[in-house]
């Protein structure tokens, strides 16, 4: 599961917690996680994923922008510093089996609008940001789906495993 | 200038011509059109741009998906075969300096969402699809403009010649 | 590790088998094992990992030039189907802490030559194709080391621990 | 044509030298140059390039690895600030109709082998570096050709010339 959003939360902002429980139940759930590897949302479900009852070394995966390690946070198990700046976006979306957005910016949106050009199913949880705009609709029309809205992190996990049968 | 919307247009399809004549008008203007290459909106945007009176060959970019070039349209002068797959969509925004969409499905939504990530100036032409969606909105809060919303490709270059400076 | 080398070798060659017991060494001195997740070198290498005592899932590493998660040899755990097609080899370079080459032509050339570039330590067992060539040598005078030259999977792994110490 | 090779040449280096003969003659010869956009053989090249007789505004193109348009040398027309990092490498290699190689360290090993990968015809200059030791050889069994090797800027332009038939 790749779990995106901003990059740049406050660690009392609500995604950030809502992120963290996302990452845990992932886990629990027995998804790895997948994120940009940087801060903020990618950093809450890191580390929500690392402190899983279920959590083995290797769950937690960060594909960073730059070519620097020391950019990951410190959950990051399997840190791909792949250089190659926002394209690193589409390796994030082709890795995932399934996405889950929290809030968002336009690297978010650039993200959801990536993954459902690869056909990867998206879950948003509603609230801000493009998480919360997007859900419930088609992207486009090349799918018979929609981004799919859910409430709570543990509704967004139950979801996800709906859609990775 | 980079010129964006939907691959598959029918050739009758209203936005075709309007591509084709942003593409006319661009060169005219001394931009060189920037497309990904392939069919749809790009297609008109390229075929407009080397039927331009100021036209010269070197004017149309393409920067393709694959590494095959026969992929590109006719009308394309310098083929990119950039073999990225859906990561050329973040070439070919890095390498615009306005971005320019016309309707757009999942594949526009991205590109806009790239650009604006690299601060690139983004024009909406009012219509069907993201473009339609888009125009006159933030894409988020880190930048003080808006996806720039015009009703013609006449006021589409326009703008792009404002805002290129 | 990254584990690199020729994609079309026959099961029956000794570079098959050398692979094979280097990804099962990696994994017993603690590596995980990342590679191109094709086949030849890459699918042996990944097959020794898989079959070592000390390996546990999530171990083993593909980075697919395509987005067809199909096309991943069936010992990888992580597969990543980045779709950049030769340039997966640039993000499967810069994930690795170390690089070993068994044989190889020009993609396993490129990959050294990117290592290097990256400061990556690289590791070169003797014998056929550009690993063969290119140890014991420096490949320019960017960096003091050479390309290490060894002559067994386990001469490989030992220099791979002391390089990345 | 791409032109590769090393990034941090002293303008006196004979190597500079024929860089810019190789550019301006490219260009006589009907050719747009593109390189990876930055200082040593890359700016001679350009540079060359633009002092053709020949040289239209849009004959040379710079394939950068930021998104700082600010890194091109100042010969550059079409700049693409790929953002990529080293994997710029493959998309200058996937563009170029003919490479030619003078000297070059590990980066112009790198882009020699994914021109060979991709089929794209190699000319070496013979002299220091990785031109010198790759002209005359083949870098695999995959193809039936060599790297050419050619004594002077002119014999470089009057091979590809052959090689593009």
């Amino acid at each position: 599961m790749a779990v995106i959003g901003e990059g740049d939360l406050a660690p009392d902002d609500l995604r950030w917690a809502s992120a963290r429980e996302l990452g845990r139940l992932a886990v629990e759930a027995g998804f790895r996680v997948a994120t940009g590897g940087l801060d903020g949302v990618m950093a809450a479900a890191s580390r929500g994923a690392a402190e899983a009852h279920a959590y083995r070394e290797g769950d937690v995966i960060g594909v960073l922008p730059s070519y620097d390690r020391a950019t990951a946070n410190e959950w990051v198990d399997i840190v791909i510093p792949s250089g190659l700046g926002i394209a690193r976006n589409v390796v994030l979306m082709a890795l995932a089996d399934v996405v889950v957005a929290i809030g968002g910016g336009a690297g978010t949106l650039s993200e959801i609008a990536i993954a459902w050009q690869l056909g990867r199913p998206v879950v948003a949880v509603q609230g801000l940001g493009w998480a919360g705009r997007l859900g419930g609709q088609a992207v486009d029309a090349r799918r018979t789906d929609v981004v799919a809205s859910v409430g709570t992190a543990t509704e967004a996990v139950a979801r996800a495993l709906d859609v990775c049968g």
